[in-house]
């Protein structure tokens, strides 16, 4: 039987892997302890340490539909409309503990749109795809494994199917098949937390038609399977994680990375294959995933959760809390935040039973949902940076705050209470920064603009989710156009 | 044992009544038929008409905790979570089947916040408060009654408290107690569907201190009480409803109304007293009412359904509605739509139970839905007014579109596409312009800002209802202030 | 010598009109003094009393180029920037001082539209349509007449060209020529105080194709002419006025109107003709026109004045004026309406002289300054609700308010200070309903949404006025794509 | 005679410069060669460069007004309304040349400032403040200087006046008055550009009292007078300039920097004393100062235009440029971008002289511009990432492109349409990082909020200067309140 890991035991079990790992033109030896992935790290260790403490058990494990056992809510298959609406809380949560992207959604929301997908095919055709898909979920609970879902290929030639670019790898497909398995071609871009992961799970990021059945294909892998390479990309203020654990940082603990993952040439077992050419599934998949993933974007209210209190500090350390245009202002950052929680607990709580069993989401409230994070948390982090002031993208640095000659005139001339530390307005600062405009704005805003689909992706679902021709009907019969109702 | 009424019975239990009602300066001996007042008779009928709809009794209907019956919703104290979602539900219902205030939220929202202050004073006095409370909801109940909920007293000079006013009237007080009752004078504001009403419910409208003592009452009276007059206000084109049934008034069929309701002297029974002198009380019964009635704005949901429904309409009609700028902003009025209903749906999915049984919407949520409605709906109704196009405030009146000599020209000028009508279009842009800025406009905008308390009572609620500090030590330990999480 | 009107003798000028007006499905046999008529005539009446008046003298008065006399700047050619300025700003003033749309603009904008296409077209052809343009505007400018500026057709099937149209009418068009001028047929939309008007000038409403020259044509016609009948179009509010002079109308003076015209076989002499069929000059002559009205939406800035007035009286009234939200939301619709009117004068600043002398805003400001008057209003309308309070539109009618029998309770009732008569918190709550929801708002919301075009039209033309290759050239260049600048 | 000084000059003279300069905790001995601050001075190099073309002759330069002479516009006081406007124009076009800060307005506005407020002590005084600024302003001007004009005090606890403040510094001030000069001792935040600057120019920050009259100080120094130090302060991404000149920096040639600028115990000698304890004149001072500083934010329109073509770049690279909701959001932040422009251009155009004969913008409509920048930058860079996608925050590093071993897979898999270089297309995607993430945004965004004042600073101007009561006595006099207009 399967068991919980600990932080510890999840930083030794990445060690195990021998990922193929490059950033800045050079291959990464020891991920784990590279400065700058190592805070993305840290932030995945949170889902596992945080699911041991008894304050957060509730909301951060679940008991597995396969076993009965005690898992990560981030291995879990939704069983109910309580369990969707404890995986927003969790997000909240985990975004409040870490202010980053703690990266382990994507793993999760892809088991669960692969748990329907399977089965529909295996409905349709016979296949075995559930199957092979329910014994690997339960080698992934019971060893409480990470998995990074990988959907977006490259694209290329945005006016091309897959099949008709010039580069037939611009989609990821299947190049060969043999009688063991399949070997595969392509790449997949801003993989949140591949390095941290132990398995990769590929879907296809777009309905294929039948000419492109080579590129309807899903599968998961070892991450550090032969021919899977990782290009770590880089993040606004990525380098100062490499100046040492100064302040400057902002967070001192966690952050995010993303990754190019290239696959070139790369055999897959049958066991691990779950949807081989069956194009027709696809749409299913890519929507169900991406439902799921909308919803998962209730991590940035934990963030804004964070930002919220990092401008209430500054606020306080300026002595301006009790003026009334930044009581105001805090009071719209909290309308903007909690309405993106409104929105993540009613897609969950409108959530509904697919015929496997699996609980779904509302889909058009979860687009709803996502659409609206692509728009709130730039309009929080400006009413952020209203309230800290022009110090934030002007203060000297860490080691000119801990310099002999200098450090005395910061200190002097920053400081504003006599009660607060000057080095705590500069702390509180550089958090402020981190979010809104370093690496931590990466996951705040531009991946809230972008993940799990940009903006138009979720109102061309709106547009094809909403039911025009009844609200018509009403309005035809309200103004006597129709005399029925 | 009670039944639920249909509309006639409904209508005619109002003929009975002997209220005493003024507009435009004169005695309405006969409310009912009234054309300016009918409307909103019909829309309160609806409340009845579609609770014995076999598809709509789910929502529509409850069964009572008192007696077992089923009893219209509207009469119901919530008992599960669930009851607090099919309440939002029924709002965007019935919002969606009328296309305006259908005016019997108020009364559901003041007897469930009663039920929880009822018991609330019991507990601490002793006194049998909540009894008299439930004999009084099983007569409701059995009787299938409106109530109205009056709460908005006139405040006169804002900065003094009720006792301290030149005319002690300006809040509603007792004014003698005597063995059998109490005496009351006073008026209440806003009061929406007063004359469609059975009962009237009276609370005070703010926290009382022991200084204003006498004005911490809570009582029902039937509608046509001794001394109790009604004075109908005045509706953006209220007056079209006179010019016979055209289809200038937008809504064939409903609308709403507003009336200043004076209290003369009016007896109460002690029967019908449930709060009296209670003043540190008043704090829980008006913020319990305030985030009931604030979820309740669950309905302009379902007025913008119309909205949206109408704008999609003249779109087609005016052979638009395949412009990308056409179907972008159709997709942004259902984004903001759904947004309102996201929140109407999380406040009600987080709702607990109080301790009488009775179980009440998340405060916090139920505000910032609230703070949302004073916004959106202006941005939605801009968004229709900009399809709908200049024709909507510029177009002949139906006497002109009737008229032998000038009804051809608009006939033929005002023509679009073959198929359509000339008048469905005009038609459908009266709805528009009913919605947008005629007597609709009254509740899906104006009322939408002030209703249920104006916008900066939600932000009041919201800043007492976020836990900034908890916000903040999660900020201060990230940054490194604080070294304990 | 022509000299200035007065008010009075403008009145006057009217009544000798013989107007073929319509309106409710009746003839309306004395316009001037019809109650709904007369608040716009009364509006048109401001342009002439408030030009006599020294201390605006400067502002609405300019010397005509062509006799050196003074005229009203309404009928004058714009000779420089500065007038350009002062255009702007009489359109500011006259908002302020009407409330409303004062429908002299628009006259105003199709004379110098006119100046620079009948040049450009005499350049090209050696025609003599300036020459006839300029002996008309003397008459004009030595009359000092309105004129109104009929540009819209009715369009019909929009996917249709003019002369693809089943009905070949919904277009205005020339059915026959003959020795002495030409026959037209049409409609035209939207015409904005029009039954206020001594002459009337007809220009297309876009660009023409070959195929459509018997649509490109313009000329001007004393309103009365035989065979143009004007139908009255209906607003929001309007038959308040037929209920007596109360304060329920709001603005106790002035209004607008518009009407639907209809040229029924109506023969224009050849002097008054000034485009018949040169189709290549009509995307000038719309364009051009667009852009001077466009300007002329100052006025709006003329009406938040009065609106951002009457909001801060509200707010002294109800004695909220010092609430910290009441002031910044104040200090907001101030910030809206200024940053309207930085828009029309900026494009007035940046105007440029044209070949025949003629001073042109700046197109692209001229738009964008359009584009902004379809969204600010709208906000500062809402905040003007939010700090006037629900009152506005649940207050009982003037009537009951002067009623023996209720109007004592009214007047108790709805007092606020000592000081403030309750009758006057009625009345300025009457004007905000007037400008957010009455006959106003159609002029100052929806009429801003689609006058001088809709949001889209000024889209397109900023779309093409930007030029995006320059601005590339230089991210190019920035970013070392490029290594010449 | 002085002549302008070319960029190469320039440069020249600053290495001649003796600063005390602080970076990252080590003393900067060579700050024109340092790689991280070399590029901002580039950035005022270019407002050398840029005067010296035929082609920006007429914005870039002015004739001197004390000396008939040929002047670099940074050093005129402004003696037209068309030189405000040009002054406008200057800005935008440096901005978009450089696309960021490019430092010398700062000292251009208080120059004209200081013209104003040394007139006006003389007129009142019969000091000869104003016969020495102009000594010195002729010195400026025939050497053609780059001053920075530092403003903001450290302020230590907001909540006291500068000589209650526990440590007298927290504002600067004389501390000692000698025969020869003054010694001052204090700190100014946030100086833009300092080490560039051939001079620095102190001016109070705020309204002075008597007891602070030893805080209304102004004056001007070389910039390496003895005792002044300088600490630069960082910037987001500041250290990829120290990667080495790759494309990581988005912009390849200029920046921006700001510092901490110490004074400690410095001497100034009487003939460079602009103000010494006239405390009643530092409001005026702070006053204009802001007004003409707001103005100048004129430049962000510039940057905008760079935004918007890059924009477009990454738009037509991703093969996107056609996309429906592509072309409106370009339209919509040309809009924005637009009415920033009409703001600067109307508050310049509406213009006036002062008594010293010094042309000052509108006040009011200065602020209104300043706080629009406050606000529409942030939205256009919110559509900027909207339109250029996830891979701006997820690409590779130009190391990693560059690398023999991973290069290859990036340059494939990042490829869209065949003719355009991957390497362009990550180029223009890091100048988009630049200026809504990198070091840019600082000046894009944070700076658009704080400098010249947080928002706050400009709604309080504009709650003065907005004349509520004529508007509200229009208001009255329209609804009959007022009888009399």
């Amino acid at each position: 039987m399967g068991k919980l890991m600990n932080a510890k035991e999840y930083e030794e079990s990445l060690r195990k892997l021998k990922l193929n790992v490059y950033m800045f033109g050079k291959k990464v030896e020891n991920p784990v302890d590279d400065p700058i992935i190592r805070p993305s790290m840290n932030a995945v260790a949170a889902t596992y340490e945080n699911a041991l403490k008894p304050e957060y058990e509730d909301i951060m494990t679940a008991t597995s539909h396969l076993t009965g056992n005690k898992i990560n809510r981030f291995t879990h298959i939704h069983q109910s409309v309580e369990d969707l609406v404890k995986k927003s809380k969790m997000g909240r949560l985990l975004g409040s503990l870490t202010a980053c992207c703690f990266q382990r959604c994507v793993g999760m929301d892809t088991l669960n749109a692969l748990s329907i997908t399977t089965y529909a095919i295996d409905a349709k055709y016979g296949t075995s795809y559930n199957k092979r898909f329910l014994a690997y979920l339960k080698y992934v609970q019971e060893n409480d494994l990470v998995c990074t879902g990988a959907m977006t290929d490259p694209k290329g030639d945005r006016s091309l199917a897959p099949s008709k670019q010039p580069d037939p790898d611009m989609f990821l497909h299947v190049i060969e098949e043999r009688q063991d398995g399949i070997v595969v071609n392509g790449a997949k871009l801003h993989q949140t937390g591949a390095v941290n992961s132990h398995e990769i799970i590929v879907m296809p990021t777009l309905t294929m038609r039948e000419a492109d059945r080579d590129y309807a294909v899903s599968f998961a892998l070892p991450s550090d399977t032969e021919g899977i390479s990782y290009i770590v990309g880089r993040q606004s203020c990525d380098t100062r994680k490499l100046e040492g654990v100064t302040f400057d940082r902002g967070n001192m603990y966690y952050g995010g990375h993303e990754a190019l993952v290239i696959f070139d040439r790369v055999f897959v077992p049958w066991e691990r294959v779950f949807m081989c050419r069956e194009y027709e599934f696809t749409t299913q998949l890519v929507e169900n995933f991406a439902a799921y993933h909308r919803q998962s974007y209730a991590c940035k209210v934990g963030v804004g959760d964070v930002l919220i209190g990092a401008t209430q500090t500054i606020a306080e350390y300026n002595g301006v809390e009790n003026a009334s245009h930044v009581k105001d202002k805090i009071v719209e950052m909290n309308q903007l935040n909690e309405t993106l929680f409104c929105g993540c607990i009613a897609c969950a709580a409108e959530g509904h039973r697919e015929p496997c069993g699996t609980y779904l989401v509302d889909v058009l409230l979860a687009n709803v949902h996502k659409q609206n994070v692509t728009r709130l948390p730039y309009e929080i982090a400006r009413l952020s940076q209203d309230i800290a002031g022009g110090l934030m993208v002007t203060c000297p640095s860490a080691q000119d705050f801990h310099s002999p000659v200098v450090g005395q005139w910061i200190d002097k001339y920053l400081k504003t209470k006599q009660d607060v530390p000057t080095e705590h307005r500069l702390r509180i600062l550089r958090l402020i920064e981190n979010i809104t405009l370093g690496t931590a704005a990466v996951g705040y805003l531009t991946e809230s603009m972008h993940g799990a689909g940009s903006p138009q992706a979720q109102r061309i679902m709106i547009s094809r989710l909403i039911n025009l021709q009844r609200k018509q009907r009403k309005a035809k019969y309200l103004c006597g156009i129709d005399k029925e109702k």
